[in-house]
């Protein structure tokens, strides 16, 4: 079966709707969806940027919010702007690089995407982490092993790989050597 | 009839796709085409960049080409990489500015594309758009009124708006008061 590469990052935007309907899509192509949680902001460090480009550039980040608000809107995904951005997704990252294969790890992933940019809640909060844990049958003590040695090693291995292959953004998409970028690519 | 503001830049890389196809598109949709020439320079210049961003950031810059070029490819369009990026389209966006309402202005504002991203050649060349004249039969004489008072003032008018418009980037899509970044939107 063909696959595809879903690189993302839980602070980033457009990987909110992109989490959403990646399995969706992917399933209606026939194509498996491997998840790849990374960070942006050591990618985002070595341009120069300490924060977002959204926040850098302020007329790029008002079209942001206003056009994700009609991207969400015509897939008919709920969204609420943060009231904080980004908000700090390394806990997340980590877990989720640790349980990558686990067959619950889609739904928390979007669990906590929901969290962020649909009900405005703190994603770097464990309490948060373990209700979006909970909502996928698991035990909220899982987070503590996001601060596990294994955890912190696996999300930086994911992370250089993300700089090898060259990925500047997210959501990206991997298939074979074949890299896209951007929600609308999905 | 409604009606969509296109806003391009002879030099950006993505308005060479979407200036080839925005007419057929808005056809099917019942929409008419406003043809907005604008020059992105200043407006990179306001945020800090004294080049293309696609230069500054060569890893955003090999995608971008990798990308036009699958872009071009699945729309059937040519492509041939242009050996300097990006070209200076000043010349050219104050001629399209002064005969923005002509009626052979889209296929001259096509055909200019084409010079520069089918066929590898200098568009701030007054031969080059000498020859695109030429092929909407228009005096090759006109490109002599691109260095007018009036063109120029155009030219400045277009990009001051653009700025008012929030505009950050080409091509830029305005329907009312929303507005739309990328060929992708189209």
């Amino acid at each position: 079966m063909r696959q595809v590469e879903f690189w993302f990052d839980f602070a980033s935007t457009y990987s909110y709707p992109a989490a959403l309907r990646v399995e969706e899509v992917a399933y209606t192509a026939s194509v498996a969806v491997v998840w790849r949680p990374f960070l942006l902001g050591p990618i985002f460090k070595a341009q120069g940027w300490n924060d977002s480009p959204f926040n850098i550039y302020p007329t790029k980040g008002n079209y942001m919010w206003r056009d994700l608000e009609r991207v969400c809107e015509s897939l008919g995904i709920p969204f609420r702007k943060p009231t904080v951005f980004p908000r700090n997704g390394l806990l997340s990252a980590r877990l989720a690089c640790l349980f990558s294969e686990e067959i619950w790890l889609p739904e928390f992933v979007r669990q906590m995407f929901l969290a962020n940019f649909a009900h405005d809640r703190e994603i770097a909060d464990p309490a948060v982490i373990a209700s979006a844990l909970e909502a996928v049958r698991q035990p909220a003590s899982l987070v503590n092993s996001a601060r596990s040695p294994e955890a912190k090693a696996k999300l930086r291995t994911a992370t250089e790989r993300a700089v090898l292959l060259e990925i500047f953004g997210a959501p990206s998409f991997l298939v074979g050597s074949e890299l896209f970028w951007g929600n609308d690519r999905l």
